[in-house]
């Protein structure tokens, strides 16, 4: 009998202050165009007051087949789950986990949603020198997707230089040491001279953190400027990079690949990926 | 930026030993034919091991629109409840819930799945005098709607004789003295030769519990022969009535009726209950 039952899907997002999240609409759409019963859920830790352990184990309980993560429990949800993909056990930071039988199993589709919308933006874009700004959680993912595709140096920066140095020397633990180095925010003019591209990882130009990550002054027509931010997705950064003549890319593409990775991994389809795109266009911009 | 989002439906069933519950195909095939993105899953107490009013917020706080319950919570959830249905007040009994806001409500559509069963499946069937055996949950929904589809007169039995009565006096409080009264399980020859029909609302007949309610010589060709047993729909107790020629109407109505009510309380679509009864045969005989 068991062939003649409709597969369902419950899935959701755990994290905090989520409530503008636009996962639910663009992987219930997503879902609707594949012929799938496909539910997806907010499950703010603001509003349900439990750490992301209870949180997890009760939504498996109550019947969901996998999760979403996001700030502030990537990291702290791995000690709750039984197995991690290797990549997401490198970045030490999970995005995904499924529910598979009796086990839980941690991935991470931020550094593979970075790098396959930065192969599909910027295709064929030079990346033997970027700087990079911002060493938090998601620069973690967009580095390792830099490294991983083939970038021959990457230069960490943040406004917590403590942070950019623990990060370059993952990176340089995992990829070489003649791969990335972090350097201090005073050096950004020197350093975005010789780059070939600047990837921007800090929430600087989101509609509540509006504004310029670094000065305008220091960008050139050479650069190629890649933003994670996607609400609003031109960004002021964007925006005045585009009027120098760079290259740019914005951060729909991380959104878009992120949660079709995870789509792909709890229902084992493969999603639409443009499909995908024009969706998160017209919810944001709606 | 509301209106361009798909409603999705999150339900479900608590209950004890609802493993092999049909209602997750059944509500969920029928909101694939509405279009609707629709989850139904079930939460046993006993896997969960947590009351019914523990399961009922946890569900709610989880993302939860609505839940059916059933037995052994359906009078349990009741104190969980903000607001109950008149019909679900006076028989003591939710099937139903709906988390409307804030608020979570209780109805009944047990007693109104039977019904309308009742009507389709036994038009114009005399219900001057009726037996029903079985005093139980299932019991006082049935006898409750087939008073207020206007039987003259329902008689009580159970093997627990106290059961009976105290069914039989709240009957009999709520539609008149004249309309209920409980009898001995000793009494059913002489009741069923004057009854119209006989409404069975006990276990016996499930595959479980196989055999007959009552001794077969007890039947006459004259009695029409309801059965809220529905796994399987041909119980022991039809079959003996249709070779001496009863009418028949066996368990499948009330459960796709209870089901498709259910179903416009969480959606507030109508949906199709004559291809709900397809699917029910689909899913009992495959």
């Amino acid at each position: 009998m068991r062939g003649k039952l409709m597969a369902s899907y419950l899935t959701g997002l755990i994290g905090s202050g989520i409530g503008p999240s636009l996962s639910p609409p663009l992987h219930e759409r997503e879902a609707a165009h594949h012929g799938l019963n496909y539910v997806y859920r907010l499950l703010d830790t603001d509003r349900l007051g439990q750490d992301v352990g209870d949180l997890l184990r009760t939504a498996r309980r109550f019947g969901y087949d996998g999760l979403n993560i996001t700030h502030p429990c990537k990291q702290a949800v791995i000690p709750h789950l039984d197995e991690l993909s290797p990549d997401a056990a490198m970045l030490g930071a999970v995005n995904t986990v499924v529910f598979d039988g009796d086990r839980a199993v941690g991935h991470n589709t931020d550094w593979t949603g970075f790098a396959e919308s930065f192969a599909r933006g910027l295709p064929d874009a030079p990346t033997r020198r970027i700087v990079q700004l911002g060493a938090g959680g998601a620069g973690a993912a967009v580095a390792h997707a830099l490294l991983t595709m083939g970038a021959d140096h990457v230069t960490v920066v943040d406004a917590d230089a403590a942070r950019a140095t623990d990060l370059a020397a993952q990176l340089a633990a995992r990829y070489g040491r003649e791969r990335a180095r972090p350097a201090p925010q005073d050096d950004l003019p020197g350093l975005l001279e010789g780059a070939d591209g600047l990837a921007h990882a800090t929430p600087t130009g989101m509609a509540h953190h509006p504004g310029l990550p670094l000065p305008a002054e220091v960008l050139n027509p050479g650069l190629w400027v890649a933003d994670i931010v996607y609400r609003p997705l031109e960004t002021e950064l964007l925006k005045q990079a585009r009027a120098l003549g760079c290259r740019t890319l914005d951060g729909g593409g991380m959104v878009v690949f992120q949660a079709a990775h995870a789509f792909r991994l709890f229902t084992g389809r493969t999603p639409d990926a443009e499909r995908m795109f024009a969706h998160l266009n017209d919810l944001v911009t709606a």
